[in-house]
């Protein structure tokens, strides 16, 4: 949690961090500035020292609602740099010597953010260069975001459990909207006899997510069929809703404007589920309660995908880890951390594990996908780890697979 | 425009282009594969040749919706690089030297994309050490991609007119949904007798969104009297609609699911408007219109912002030219490039312009903002320059400041 970055600057022997980018879509920078809507900030914090946030002048009043003391471009004479550099580039650099010395930054300074790669490259080897008395890096692994993001505060917690809520609600809104429609010839069909659609039913979830104040900055899965047997496939808008079809509804929106994600999947046959699909739904259910119930403080997390490869394997499916690459069988890893990211650490794959600690809140997504033989199956739930080590879900949405239509 | 590519390569002596990145906030990839939606991308192109996308097997479908050549990482195996190295980072350092490799890529690779810049910094000096027939480079101002961008092709220029209609239309809506309200005590209200306020607004125009398709990635601004002084202040929630006050509707939503923007801004008072409002806005219009018909292609778009701080100058207003950080008057620059960028090039400040040309699509809107008054105003229309040189607004909204209520 964000108590946590003076410990892992000084882990990672870092004098200072600085975060700069949009805070849009751009988490360190979200989290250092608590949600203050930026189309352009930055962010430096000495170790043991408060965060400063240096903005455009024009973004002064929001960058207020940051709670931390604001300075702005103005300040340090940006525009005359400019001028006097006829570059934006070179007074953007002249900008960052000028606010390490106001600011007495020394040292090794780990820069985060988002920026073009190529741009950060080159501007960062020139800043190098340019400052003898600071040596610059950045982090390319399980950086100390990844790290503080793992634990939520009290006040996070809050959010997250409200966002959860308004997810399941949403989730539960679409079914009862789906079940509201009549049966012809096999499909579900709208008031004018026309087929009910991938399409309608996203149209009718956005308003009710907007019902909810929550938005879906990365959309939404719902794949019916062959779709559904690819996890990132997010469903073709014409396709109809038909019985005994599998659909995958993957549900990832996040606090509208900007904040903690849920993320819940359930699979759906509506009027009734073919054997194989069946069959296969209760062993993804197998594997869910397996490792529900095995959840541990202080154990990898890569133990867990262990337990779920094993139980696929037995049960006769192909998996990531006895057929690397393919794509059928269980094709990806069991879960992930999640909070102002919708994916980030802990993971759950064999390369990069860690153990699990209270405060953490993860995700738990078995599935399995036979895209030749027209289905996919993943249920998810997302669940946190309370002081005491307890797992308890945040997706209280039942997990039936058939739902009785017509 | 994308055709431009080869060129803008030679101009610059690129060898080949990397684009990495999520596609969905990241507008280089979204650019070169042609709005296909991946959590995870890597487009190689080499000068002369036709890009390449490399992707996460499971999201081959998606992939397949580019129409570029589709090849995964397990292609490369990745999964054995992994586990042969022990770090996602060290597998993806020997990805990079395999695709090269696969591609007969040599010489000078720019990258481009979405990134943490500490990451990509220490990331492109171990691949820029570890490759000695490459040279990585990357662009920190004007790159060919701003470039690219500026002119679009008859396609996007199709997309940006469907954009710009709806937009038109999503804000008649709103101002329609506004006037339908009775007032009391200068006041707006619904119909059980509270006050309307900027939530409810932004919520009537989120449900209008959705119908035309539309998403609002970087918000909407609504922002009443004071808060309108702040060109970025978005507007609080909480506020009421008064008669007589000052609202810059500042609406730039883009396709759902990515692509297009289009930005426009109206600002209007309900029922009346205050004498120095209604003068500060006939100013605003006067340069509006006076650059509207100056446009030419060839002119340097720097000097428009000239014509605009000279007007305002005459008529007795700061402006960010006479007086650099001034948060009263003209603070803003008079417009912007606009695509898959909400702001992109051609500027229009004094340090970076460039000349006009047919095919760019550009924001027009000069503002007054005084905030200690109470008050701020912008005006803004998105307009192209056709093959002739002529420029049309896609922008009909009417332009009328008072709205008459109750």
């Amino acid at each position: 949690m964000k108590s946590d970055i003076d410990r892992l600057m000084i882990e990672r022997g870092f004098d200072a961090i600085v975060v700069s980018g949009n805070s849009l879509h751009n988490y360190p920078l979200f989290y250092m500035t608590n949600g203050a809507p930026l189309t352009s900030g930055l962010v430096i914090k000495k170790r043991g020292g408060s965060p400063v946030l240096i903005c455009n002048p024009m973004e002064r009043e929001e960058a207020l609602k940051s709670g931390l003391e604001v300075h702005t471009w103005s300040d340090f004479d940006l525009t005359a740099l400019i001028k006097e550099t006829g570059s934006y580039f070179e007074a953007n650099l002249k900008l960052y010597e000028r606010l390490f010395e106001h600011f007495g930054i020394s040292g090794t300074v780990s820069f985060y953010g988002k920026s073009d790669p190529g741009e950060a490259f080159v501007r960062l080897a020139r800043l190098n260069a340019m400052l003898p008395d600071i040596e610059i890096t950045g982090e390319v692994e399980g950086s100390l975001f990844d790290e503080a993001y793992t634990t939520k505060d009290a006040d996070e917690l809050r959010q997250i459990k409200s966002v959860a809520e308004r997810t399941n609600k949403a989730m539960a809104d679409v079914i009862e909207f789906i079940k509201g429609h009549d049966v012809k010839d096999e499909t579900l069909v709208k008031a004018d006899g026309s087929p009910l659609t991938v399409g309608d039913v996203k149209r009718y979830l956005r308003t009710r997510l907007i019902d909810y104040d929550l938005e879906e900055p990365e959309a939404t899965i719902f794949a019916i069929g062959r779709d559904g047997g690819f996890p990132h496939s997010r469903g073709e808008a014409d396709d109809p809703l038909m019985l005994g079809k599998s659909i995958v509804f993957d549900l990832f929106p996040r606090q509208a404007g900007g904040g903690y994600f849920h993320d819940m999947t359930r699979t759906y046959c509506l009027g009734y589920a073919p054997d194989g699909v069946k069959k296969a739904y209760d062993e993804v259910m197998g594997v869910f309660y397996a490792v529900m119930e095995a959840f541990s403080p202080g154990e990898e997390s890569s133990g867990y995908q262990t337990v779920a490869c094993d139980m696929f394997e037995q049960a006769g499916h192909p998996t990531a880890r006895s057929t690397p690459g393919t794509t059928d069988g269980y094709v990806h890893s069991l879960g992930h951390g999640i909070g102002l990211e919708l994916h980030s650490d802990p993971r759950f794959s064999f390369i990069k594990g860690q153990p699990l600690e209270p405060g953490m809140v993860i995700t738990v997504e078995p599935g399995l996908y036979y895209p030749d033989r027209g289905f996919g199956i993943r249920v998810e739930d997302t669940v946190y780890m309370d002081a005491s080590g307890e797992i308890h879900s945040l997706t209280p949405m039942p997990k039936d697979l058939v739902i009785a239509v017509g």
